[in-house]
């Protein structure tokens, strides 16, 4: 089987090994399509460098279909359409203890800290299995992972059927925030300085903002005459859009960074004082935002074919990276082939 | 009767004036005592000259009795002793009709944009008086405004009986939070650089930390089993503080933003996202924290006799701005001295 692995420095290398059968508790899924995210860039490009070891296997959103089942596995069988849950906790810390496992203090990420997806027989663990039904298609059910994130932000926002959410950054969780947001009843600005990713978001019935030429703050306030923002998703990683968020946020507004920021960053604490902002942190996801999250996908509510922008066969997988660079692409899918 | 007002440039006159009668729905307060705060000392020092209009007489805690009743004022009578919740919010904006009109858009700080307590006679609107029982000293009762600051921060952090709370700052209102959360069944840790405040601290029976002997981060979570604190209030304005509250907190924890910030700081979001860290704005207070705190003052709960450092005579309260402004003192009464 083929195998794409991260070695070091950049670079790629796609090698054939023999594929190995499941062990106890797990099962081997034929991968048939694997997409690639932000994460996947910071391991390539070396940021990562310290947590990784290498070669490594990654990929972590992804689809398949099952094509053995190990022992002790009784609730899954060949033939099944599953994507995968890619955490693994102890169950012993304290977060685990007080109900937080998916942001357990030893959180082990597969995909990341442990063998991914890109390659064509996988072994993974039955507990992290999530059922595709037979409705919706591999290539869209690879989109769960990304979208089980947009759901968990916008649950963690609390946000309500009418309330005005402002996403700062159009990517493709900017994107997927804003549909899981709007699906639940809000009305949501994208902020985006990009001009193809704009007219790609005002297609989708987004309004937008320019946030190059327009005052972000006056504009919300405008719009949400004069309250603020009930909801502020911080989703560019960009400092300014950061110091910006809360200007946008009404009286006891909430503001959810969803972001990565690799180094602290200037935060206008008087505001989150003088209107008694609550900032939220949300990493990864629960079970029941990736059931839901294939719910989504299923009825329509999320707009795959403006969320993938192309799909490459393993062996140019180097393509879809250069994509993803250069920022032509939102969502590249990396088809691995393997129907069982 | 006397006045005592800011003049700009760091000057408080004390001057002779008439008292004048209350207006319809105002009552006229014999005003017993008020407490000076690091608000006061801001506005001495000039930084809010932009927002004041001087001659100001400022004071925004006190005590005092009622002295004459105006039109149309029917739950008062002259004897009265009462205290002032300073804030007037126009019960119209966004914010007001939301339900937070104690942040109300355009509230108006009684004491900072309009006249304060610090005269003998002083006419206010009877819609902001709290009743001070008759078992609680006019002179304990001036701490009611502080009290209720820390009551709500309580209040907004949703701390639990059990938590551990760590306040980073030991001046007045770190004492006063540290003691209402003890009250709620915390057990509180107070992290304070100087080491006579830290001495009065320990012997109120908190945990003290010396932030630059200790490694605070260590230290908490040697103290929480490994988990972090549950709740951090920030509470000193420094900051270092501010950057080193989100290492304290546990999976999920609490960071309430107590202290002003002029300017933006520097915050540590990446350990916001991965812990999923709750960063809350906590301001003034709503009435049913100022009940609590009167309740609070009543049944001994409140330190009074640590936070009361000193009782200054009014002619004198330049020296007890300047215990302030050395540190020396926690909480400065001014003695008005109106019985009525
Ligand atoms: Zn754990
Ligand atoms: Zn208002």
């Amino acid at each position: 089987m083929r195998t794409a692995a991260y070695t070091g420095n950049h670079a790629i290398e796609i090698s054939e090994t023999e594929a190995s059968a499941p062990g106890h508790g797990e099962v081997q899924i034929a991968v048939a399509y694997t997409g690639l995210c932000g994460t996947d860039l910071h391991i390539l490009h070396g940021n990562m460098d310290a947590r990784v070891t290498t070669p490594l296997t990654f990929g972590h959103e992804m689809s398949g279909t099952i094509s053995a089942v190990g022992d002790g596995v009784t609730e899954w069988k060949t033939g099944d359409h599953v994507t995968v849950m890619p955490l693994e906790w102890d169950g012993t810390c304290p977060a685990c203890i007080a109900g937080s496992s998916h942001i357990c203090q030893n959180l082990v990420f597969v995909g990341i800290d442990s063998p991914g997806s890109l390659q064509e027989r996988w072994n993974v663990s039955a507990d992290l299995l999530v059922a595709v039904p037979d409705d919706l298609s591999l290539e869209n059910a690879a989109l769960a992972e990304p979208v089980a994130v947009a759901v968990h932000d916008v649950r963690r926002s609390e946000l309500k059927a009418g309330d005005h959410v402002v996403v700062l950054g159009g990517g493709p969780i900017g994107v997927l925030i804003a549909s899981v947001a709007r699906s639940e009843g809000a009305i949501v600005a994208v902020s985006e300085p990009e001009p193809q990713r704009r007219e790609q978001i005002a297609r989708l019935g987004f309004e937008t903002i320019d946030p190059r030429e327009v005052d972000a703050a006056e504009w919300v306030t405008a719009w949400t005459d004069g309250a603020g923002a009930d909801v502020v998703f911080e989703v560019s990683g960009a400092p300014a859009a950061v110091l910006a968020a809360t200007g946008l946020a009404k009286v006891r507004g909430t503001i959810v960074v969803v972001a990565i920021h690799p180094t602290p960053r200037e935060i206008d604490l008087q505001r989150v004082f003088w209107r008694e902002l609550r900032i939220l942190g949300a990493r990864v996801y629960q079970r029941t935002d990736f059931e839901r999250a294939i719910e989504l996908l299923r009825d329509g509510t999320i707009p795959v074919d403006e969320v993938i922008s192309k799909i490459v066969p393993l062996d140019q997988i180097s393509d879809g990276v250069s994509d993803l660079e250069n920022g032509r692409a939102l969502k590249v899918l990396v088809e691995i082939g393997g129907a069982a």
